[in-house]
Parts: C-alpha cells; structure tokens; sequence
C-alpha cells in the first residue's frame, strides 16, 4: 500500500507490525474460532506483545503483493509464543521475519493472566504438539 | 497521544516504534548536525532497519508523558547499532528498551553502503570511544 | 481492524481516508488497468488530495465489517473528483461519505498537470458518460 | 516527520488530520483545561468529527516545521466548531485549512449528548464572544 510505505519507496518497517497485528486479529477470529473483538471489548482481555526480535531480510516496495504466515511457536500458561515470516508473494523471497511473545492480560489492570481455556483449547486443536 | 493508542487505551505498540524513528531524525539532524531529510532526499541514502529485539516492560496509558533515549552501541562499516529506552517521563518506570540496527543504503540499490563520513565523524565526535 | 480503531473502541476517523487511498490505489491499479506504482515511481505522477469534504454518520466499530464504494463525479483537465462511501458489509448503514478532488501533479515539481492520456482513457471507458 | 510522509516525500493527507487530532487534545487538556483523559477514559465522553471541510494548498515536505492552528468557530449545545490551519513554521504560506465540527458523545452508546458544562465554560471564558 502507498500508506504502508515511506518516502523510499519501500514498507516503513513499523508497518510490517501493523500488517502482522492484522494477522493475529484473522487468526484468533477465523482461524481459532474466538471472537477477536469479544475478547477485546466484552471480554477485556488483551494480547500484547512483551517480547519482539525481527530481522529485515528484504525490503518490499510499493504495490509489491506479500505473503504474511504465522506459526505457534510455544503455548505457556499466560503467554503465546509466535513465529512469523513476510515473504514475497510467491513465497521465494523472505522479506522479514519474527518472533513474537503475547501475553493475555486483564484490559483493567493490565496484568497477564491465564491463557483463557477457549483459546488454549482451540489452539490445542490446530496446533496439538504444542500442548506438550 | 490518542492516535498512538488502541482499544485498550494503551500505546499500539508499533507507535513506540515510529516514535523511536522520530527520535533517530532528530539525533541525525539535530544531534549529529546532517541533515535527514537532505540524507533521504538529496543524497538518496536509507538508514532502514535491519534487526529489532524489543522488550514491552510495562504500559503507557494515553496522555502518559514519556521520555525516549537512544545510546549508540556499535558503529560498524556499515552499519549502527542503537539502543533505546522509552521511560515514564521523570524515567523511574521503564516502558520498553530495544536494540536496533539500521544500515547505510542506497535508495537507489537498496543495498548496504558504507556509513558516510559525515555521519561517521560526528558520531565519533558526540560519542567518542565507541570508535573503538 | 484493532490498528484503525481508537482508545474508544471505534473507527479513527483519519482510518477511514487510509481505506478510501487504498481504494483509489487498486481502482486505479485493476479498474482502470493503469499501474500505480509505475504511476508514482516510474512516471513520477502523483495523485494528491487537494479538497476533501466528509461526513461522518455512524461509527464503525472495531470487528466491523465495511464495504467501500467510489464514483467519479467529475473528470476535469488536471482533476478527478470522486464520491465515496462506507457503509456497513451489507450496504445498509451508511458509515461516512466524502466527496474528494484529487488532481495529477509533477512529483518533480509538485505543481498539477493534465491527467495523463491513459488514465483519461481508462476512465472514459468505465465511466463513458463522465466525459460530457 | 519521516512516518508522515509518503513515496512522494510529502506530508500524507490523512497525517494532516492525525497532527490536528493532537492539536485539539492539547488545546481540551492545557488551553482549555479539561483532562483529555480524563474526558475520554474516565468520563466516558467522545469528540468524534462528524464533519469536515478540507483544502489542500500546497505540500509540505519531510523535514519542514509547520505551524498549527486552531479556532473555535461555533459552539453549539451538542457540537463544536473549529477552524484549523496548518502553514509554514514563519506563517507565510498555507498548507492546508480545514473545518470541522466535533460532537461530544457518550462512549457508551456512541449517541451525541450536551457539551459538558466544564467544557463549555471553558470555551466560553478563552473565546468569550462564541457564546453569543
């Protein structure tokens, strides 16, 4: 997008968290079956991120088409570890990748708390392994 | 600011990350007396990151006043490594730290290039012994 | 999505031009067949905004689903006006409508010029009628 | 601002309306005196444009310092209007100018309510006049 991108033509890299940030709201909604927005304003449960560690392979230019994919690394009691990677369209070229920590917290006081037992579950689900 | 806070009312967390970029403008123009926008724009040389490790200690809440502070850690033949801290505004609570490598580019190549002299030597001057 | 809304769960309104720019983007881009990147790199054609007229009539909030609609209103000698609009996914609600002159300027110079013959062509073909 | 600007290396339209958002912030939290925060978090009361009126004059470049303005045009029961400019730092040249008119409304359901009298009288001792 042009609004994605900076006056070098090329994706201003805090766009790239934003676009991933999309991709976690799609994954917790369609892919886990959670409702992403109930979490977040019935449920006042957040997921933020407290741990982040990118590498910036590529650069990608406007009106480039990317590919965003997301593995779970690691499930821990009140955290989710993940494993991201932007890559050109076709996959061939790595753009930029990164690994992620959320945490669920309370939206009141902003403490971590337990993974809720609908999320766990559905990640348990699609990505079993992990549970172990 | 409201514009850099989500649902939850607390910092998006990419915002600390064009927040920090605002800082590196202002260091380079100001701290370090080269022009950025003539660096971007005239002279066609990027200084886009190329690896990130950050840590999200605690939350800033909107209409939270900040301080950033940014250290040089390395200063490579190509490249420079920063370390940034953003703190409550009088810094007993650290918010997030990062590390940060930006690289010299060609705008026009987007390949890395030697850190230009003029950056090179007022870095040395503002922070001596990192030349060594 | 969570990065266009605000700390009051809806819709930051400046969001909502960010999603109509995209539009433009990929009206230009698939509809009219004219690439928007050669446009803003190769040609250095620009396409700025330079009047805006808004009205904002229902929030969306975050989770929402939109649809986004543009018209041409006018095809002047240097100017492309156009009519948008958001409603909800099903068309029903009316979120917000914006009537909006974007003109085609020199990125060398910043300065208008005629709407290239490509783009004029482009345009008179889907919207026959406009050119009378 | 380097984020604000675009491939083309000028201010992006919407980024406009972003710096404006901060201006009517701190004029409600330092002119005015009334706790934005406050306002939004704690009181629960919104100040969602519901209209706007903008022209674009000439571009602002990475790097350059603007000046902004603001004036309150109208104070209604449910709404405010304001009257915005952004031009060179020395004042000589516009930018752009823009109308808008801002309600305040309930968090909760998103419907206008009365301005809040602090608010009000707050308008009414700095720009005395408006309330006539």
């Amino acid at each position: 997008r042009f609004s994605d991108c900076d006056p070098a033509g090329i994706v201003f890299y805090p766009q790239y968290l934003v676009m991933f940030n999309g991709l976690v709201e799609d994954w917790v909604e369609e892919g886990l079956g959670v409702g992403f927005r109930k979490l977040v304003i019935d449920r006042r449960i957040g997921l933020p991120t407290v741990r982040l560690e990118a590498d910036f392979r590529a650069v990608s230019k406007m009106g480039d088409k990317v590919q965003l994919q997301l593995r779970i690394e690691r499930l821990g009691s009140r955290s989710i570890g993940l494993d991201s990677r932007c890559t050109s369209a076709d996959g061939s070229e790595l753009r930029m990748q990164m690994k992620q920590v959320l945490v669920t917290t309370s939206l009141e006081t902003h403490q971590a708390i337990e993974v809720p037992a609908d999320l766990r579950e559905a990640i348990g689900r699609l990505h079993g392994t992990l549970q172990h």
